[in-house]
């Protein structure tokens, strides 16, 4: 039997990791770490900050892989699959090669792991092929939601409200019924700029917790342009990008 | 000058807090707990569990305030402005009383600040009142939402998929348009009942990361009978039930 701990660490604050995450990277062997290139290392950086002030030193050892590429398609949905099969043979393969039997392994997760992550699924699938004996366990963390709530200090829903979570791909199609609040997570496109004239706040934030950071509020049809600026620029700055917003209407 | 903590704590578990609301209950001066009566005592219990556990020995003081009564009435809305109004009232008097100058006082929320919870309202309010001189701060936590995906190790949202974070009673209204998963919180009367037959798996926990942590799951129209005889039985055992569940559309 091996062991797989799938630990929220937070989603750029290295002290947003909960306490109990923090003894659960303390009983990892082996740390997988999933690297998605260059521009992307800040992110591993993190990873590696927060092993050093929580792992065992000396008690653990850490694989990198590269994480596989997402194949383009029309169909998001689908190429999300393909990607999520070849992380899934890279996983196993790393259970059988990098992990002995009775030791435990760890993934640290980005923000929650039950937030637009798909190492649940891909455990989850590896876990059910009787193949390997795997136990698994999920632990918490803080999401950049609630990091970019904390940062503008104000609420996720209105009084009595609902909240709707969802992608910049999804919001191009209009601001969803019956919520006065989005979240707005994965937009490549400016998505915002669609809503303006309909009477909307916006709360961005880019690398929320992180040194980086850059937050920027206002009514969107004052700041829609201004965001995207400051978009462009942190892109060019820093190679990447990772930013969200909440958009709510106007009372 | 006044300073003013808003800390998240988590929603039930003492390790969910993070190791920044950790650090941030060391600066406290005073912390003002707002007991809601007998049958909520275990909240209150936690929350003295993570002040011994995480606050500076000796050196910070408790002030407990009986929280103000919610005025019974049709517009749940209304009643909770006016109860916010008797909070505010209750924190403006503690401020006055209780902190003197230049010190920190510390308000623990449970679960994250964003969620379901007045206290940021409240703040802001005295905070834009010119007689008091205020500075606050907000730390976020895990929420009851990531406490119950990991419970359950589920993900939030679907693949590339849309979620919907909502009140009983709202749900009452129906299945909301748009989003395959939706997160029920403050559900008094069993709303998951009205969607049987809609095709629906739920994920249901009770004091979830407490001792007495309940979890059922499966497909609605099998468990909704047996979700509310645990609900009811949780609530005679205990006087009081604090759980939410998930419902997604099955595919
Ligand atoms: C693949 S999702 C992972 C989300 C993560 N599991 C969580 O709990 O926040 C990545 C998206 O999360 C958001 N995000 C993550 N970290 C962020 C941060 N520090 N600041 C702003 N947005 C962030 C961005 O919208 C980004 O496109
Ligand atoms: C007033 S709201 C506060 C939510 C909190 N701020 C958070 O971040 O989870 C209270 C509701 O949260 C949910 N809740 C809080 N703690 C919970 C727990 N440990 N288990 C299940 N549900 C919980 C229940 O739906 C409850 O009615």
């Amino acid at each position: 039997m091996k062991t797989l701990l799938i630990i929220g660490i937070g989603a750029g604050h290295p002290e947003h990791i909960t306490v109990q995450a923090a003894r659960a990277l303390a009983r990892v062997d082996v740390f997988f770490l999933m690297d998605k290139g260059d521009h992307k290392g800040k992110l591993n950086a993190l990873r590696k900050e927060i092993l050093e002030r929580h792992a065992t030193p000396g008690a653990y050892r850490v694989v990198e892989v590269r994480q596989p590429e997402r194949p383009a398609g029309p169909d998001y949905r689908t190429s999300v699959n393909t990607l999520n099969a070849r992380k899934q043979a890279a996983f196993e393969r790393l259970l059988d090669d990098a992990v002995a039997d009775g030791e435990c392994a760890g993934v640290l997760v980005w923000g929650d792991p039950s937030l637009y992550d798909s190492t649940l699924r891909i455990v989850e699938a590896i876990a059910a092929n009787s193949a390997r004996a795997v136990h698994y366990e999920v632990f918490p963390g803080v999401t950049s939601i609630q990091a970019l709530t904390a940062a503008h200090r104000i609420t996720l829903n209105s009084i009595a409200g609902a909240v709707q979570i969802t992608t910049g791909r999804r919001l191009s199609a209009g601001m969803p019924e019956g919520v006065d609040t989005v979240v707005v997570m994965l937009d490549a496109q400016d998505s915002f700029k669609a809503l303006v004239g309909q009477n909307l706040d916006i709360y961005w934030g880019a690398y929320v917790g992180t040194a980086d950071e850059v937050l920027l509020s206002g009514r969107l049809d004052d700041m829609a342009q201004t965001i995207a600026d400051a978009r462009q620029q942190a892109r060019s700055q820093h190679g990447w990008i990772m930013d969200s917003y909440l958009l709510r209407r106007r009372v």
